[in-house]
């Protein structure tokens, strides 16, 4: 087949629909071919999500300074791999078994039903258990790669990793349940397709407790008020994991569809794709523009997290809007952005690379804007959902940092701070023949 | 299953075909299933060349220098943004809808006709309208992003980004309406699979012709007559750069079969991959053992645009060679690219990553081979849609160029060239860390 | 469909199948339906398995010295371009076709039998030949990769593509027919269900040979009997090449099911993908704890290698373990690289990123897993493949290292060693504006 010929099918398929008004007779997928489809979307999309991980990995690599980046890598692999564990032992029965009002069962281990297998029968509009615990454990996981972020240069790594075990066990879980698994949030009609509140904001509120908690990092917040700037040691890599992110968001919103076995799936996911990849498009116009405009000049990391930010306000609901609906979504995503950085600054909360303002707030407005693109969502539900959310994460949140202070301790030494976690911690360097970073910031 | 068992299925496969003649009875994929896998299929190779923008922005923040580097990873995610919002708002319109001639519709806006969705009906061998449109306009990205990399360390960021608004939004639809969109060129029979001509040419011509008049960079050619190589500043990123392009090169021919609705289409997807990979090796191959013998040396660089020239070369007809015919149309592509780079280079032309050589010259190659290959296809009328491209191309793209000229200027001043376009228009660095790469070059 | 109604929609296909016992009643996958997506299958995962190319390329890069960095992207680039042009050649037909006891059909040349496409008819269960080939081939390359990495830094480039050559057209093919050609392990029930030792511990062994007749890099092994670490030059690359490694090996495992055109195939390959990334994590998992416990610190390039020898350790049997064994199975080839880097360095085996403890020795492991978790694999057998293909792929290899050199020679003189490859062969450095590396190390 070659690409001239198909405008003319696409002008017969628009014909035979929209005008002609009469549906044409048609076969409908059957049982099994609607199961293989539905997992192997599971699978292709959860790969997808999965490769996010490589993108914050990337992103955060690009974004702390040299002193600290091999520490951050290992952190983002060591907090994908746990996620996934902890989601094995007591997370996704937590999250989807038996979920009555607040939370979920209790039993440790999962593992999947394969009487399908056995039995080589299946259901209608099913899939395999195995896919739907692989494309659920790697949102876990990405809620984990936004706290990295946020907290790098001056957390301890495995009290980091100790509260990655809390946050991917019980946090993310619980709250999870409520929604997804079909808790009193879904009840009440709360919507949030792929988790701008479920996901993101839950990674920024666990976050944004942390940097609290934590501290700036040394040097950040001069004593006469000044904010100087940490320059990230890599901006390609920076521009890598924000591509790979984007790329990674097709599979997070896609796959959230949860089926691909009718037409009426394909299209659903077709719309996703779409719309994910404008809104990404105009939080990066919308920073670019804000930012010529604020400083006459347009700053790269803000063009990174306008993408990050419009992909997150999509979130909540992608299939929705119209494509021009969308745009505008993610181009308030990137204005948020533009404007949260310099406030938090201001706050003097310490987020390294722009994890809250592109996860949290731009979460918060994308919860709420399904409100207005979604007829059925109700302004106030979304509210309230945002704000049982927040509130729950946020507590928790706080007792497990405060935990693990006073237990294990959370801040590296002034220090070794200034060493840089990389040879304090690991004991080697991420670039060893690249310049001299540690001892120029 | 097991691996082991497999070659049995195979052999039976074979005698079932091939030996014994009679065709054994079959079921046929139903409507629906046809129209969800040509859905799907729009939607993951549509994936795969979004990723090629990504691929773009790492092959070209490697062949840059370190002063220049952050500005050319902002460029890359801004034209990949700008394509998609500009093919939104008319370029999808221009290209495809009622074509007649030589320009489609100038109506502003599209958005995807959900009747689909809402009857729950389908058409035979159709596919959701939304997932054509993303499938297309990740190409037009392309387009864009092959410009950007010969432009690059003396460019305007703001002009370069106003000629992507009317590369992507002008100059790419009207010419893709001639062949994709069923206008004249289709109707004279011209053949130009997944675009070596549509897409890469195009990129090509609009960045020969902004080459020209931007001039080189300074240093690049010597009073003297003798030619500076300018290196770049992170060859791995480059070398990451190209496989990315490669995988995501599966993609953009693979899914310019339009369909996975049948055998017929999955088996012409499965040749697609298969030449694909073969070109590109083939390119590979011939650009190493060429700079060997000319020079003595294996350059790095050349290898890559071996690659890169392949896969374009494979472009105008990747379905119908043999693989053997793959691996030499590739080959003469890495051929092309390591004679053409010295010969721009005599010319005073100065593309920056060898994009004109890899794109535009192995383009046309690729484009003229269909008439090698495929039988229907007819060398004057390749040639006249080579030439009518072409032409039509460089025409508009040079007015466009020197409109933006004599009015905001399309390159900076010398001061501002050699200080690096990341400190004088972003006010930062892409390395802070790492040397001092401003000073040196 | 909203992600909260999903966990009904789960709950009810548990019931109908677990509890109730009854198969509901279904339409199977129709016969051309599935052979599109076994098509499909092969196409999608073999792309994840070609990424992996580049992810090898990317964790060599970061591993070795910045003066020897341009050459490993070279020799990546080149060895996945020959790998394929050999097995387009003679490899295929090697290893498939007629396979009679120890090795295939060595009739050059191969190309898909397109009577399928001309016919236009098809095979229950079958697929295209294309689609196959092209699944394997990618297996090809990943074997060279392996070695490409335990030989940097001191080998010529023209020798080692010289033993790809070798390797990808003559070893690999002919072990491999043994087993997936059907040949005569396979006869006596040898499982290797993707390849611990078809693929990894083939690369292992003859990285193995080539260290030892190749000998270590200069000043690694002390006079004093001490080892002189020398530390990679970009940690984030290595990390970037593993997390595009698991990414692939989704693909790699995945795509080993070799079908998808039923409900029975898709759980299949759902198990393959949960296990294979839990696998990989308990890989991650065990070598930081056992390096905390050992060395007091965390090393970042051990937990990057755990992750690979997880993946490396599963790929035998990824589809009958549970998931709480994938994660022991994984976490054991985690602390086979911790035990087993300083065992190769005491042997004075330089092996510069890894890779024989994580591919060979984790291999070794894997394919001895098997008789674990699978009831139908016997001990004896497996251990008698492990061998059988061990020394037959030692020998060889031996061989062909003997042969280049005393040939053409496979070492570059000491003056270019310490000059780096990048200059000494190429005529380049990879990173010319960041530190200098080449004198400070």
């Amino acid at each position: 087949m070659r690409k001239q010929t198909y405008i003319k099918t696409a002008a017969a398929s628009l014909a035979a629909f929209g005008l002609l008004g009469a549906a044409p007779a048609f076969a409908a997928v059957d049982s099994e071919t609607a199961y293989v489809l539905n997992t192997f979307s599971f699978l292709v999309n959860g790969a997808l999500v999965m490769w996010m991980a490589a993108g914050f990995a990337m992103l955060e690599s690009g974004l702390v300074r040299s002193k600290n980046t091999a520490t951050i890598c290992l952190k983002n692999i060591a907090l994908y791999s746990i996620a996934g564990i902890t989601f094995y032992l007591v997370g996704y029965n937590l999250m989807y078994l038996d979920v009555t009002g607040f939370i979920g069962s209790f039993s440790p281990f999962w593992s999947p039903d394969d009487a399908e297998a056995l039995a080589g029968t299946f259901a209608d509009g099913g899939y395999s258990a195995s896919s739907d615990w692989f494309f659920q454990m790697v949102f876990v996981a990405t809620a984990a790669s936004i706290v990295s972020g946020a907290l790098a240069e001056r957390i301890k790594l495995w009290s980091f990793l100790g509260f990655v075990v809390l946050l991917t066990a019980i946090i993310y879980p619980i709250q999870g349940s409520w929604v997804w698994g079909g808790g009193w949030l879904a009840e009440m009609g709360f919507s949030d397709y792929a988790g701008s509140t479920l996901v993101h904001s839950v990674g920024g509120w666990a976050a944004l407790s942390g940097a609290i908690i934590l501290g700036a990092r040394k040097g950040k917040y001069g004593t006469d008020g000044r904010v100087h700037p940490i320059p990230g040691a890599n901006l390609p890599l920076a521009t890598l994991g924000t591509f790979v992110l984007w790329l990674g968001w097709f599979g997070f919103n896609g796959g959230s569809v949860l089926a691909l076995g009718s037409a009426a799936s394909a299209i659903e996911m077709a719309n996703v794709f779409a719309n994910t990849n404008l809104a990404a498009a105009g939080g990066v116009v919308a920073a670019m523009i804000l930012t010529q405009i604020m400083y006459k000049k347009v700053d790269l990391t803000m063009a990174l997290n306008g993408a990050i930010a419009g992909l997150v306000s999509i979130t909540a609901e992608p299939a929705d809007p119209s494509m021009g609906m969308a745009i505008l979504i993610g181009a308030v995503g990137g204005i948020i952005v533009v404007l949260a950085v310099p406030l938090l600054d201001k706050l003097k909360i310490d987020d390294v690379v722009g994890a809250i303002p592109a996860h949290l707030f731009a979460g918060i407005w994308g919860t709420i804007a399904v409100a207005i693109s979604d007829a059925e969502a109700s302004f106030v539900t979304q509210l309230i959902g945002i704000v049982a959310i927040g509130a729950f994460v946020l507590v928790l949140s706080t007792i497990f940092w405060f935990l693990l202070k006073v237990t294990i301790g959370i801040r590296v030494d002034e220090e070794e701070e200034v060493t840089g976690l990389d040879k304090a911690e690991l004991g080697l360097e991420a670039y060893p023949e690249f310049g001299r970073g540690s001892q120029t910031l």
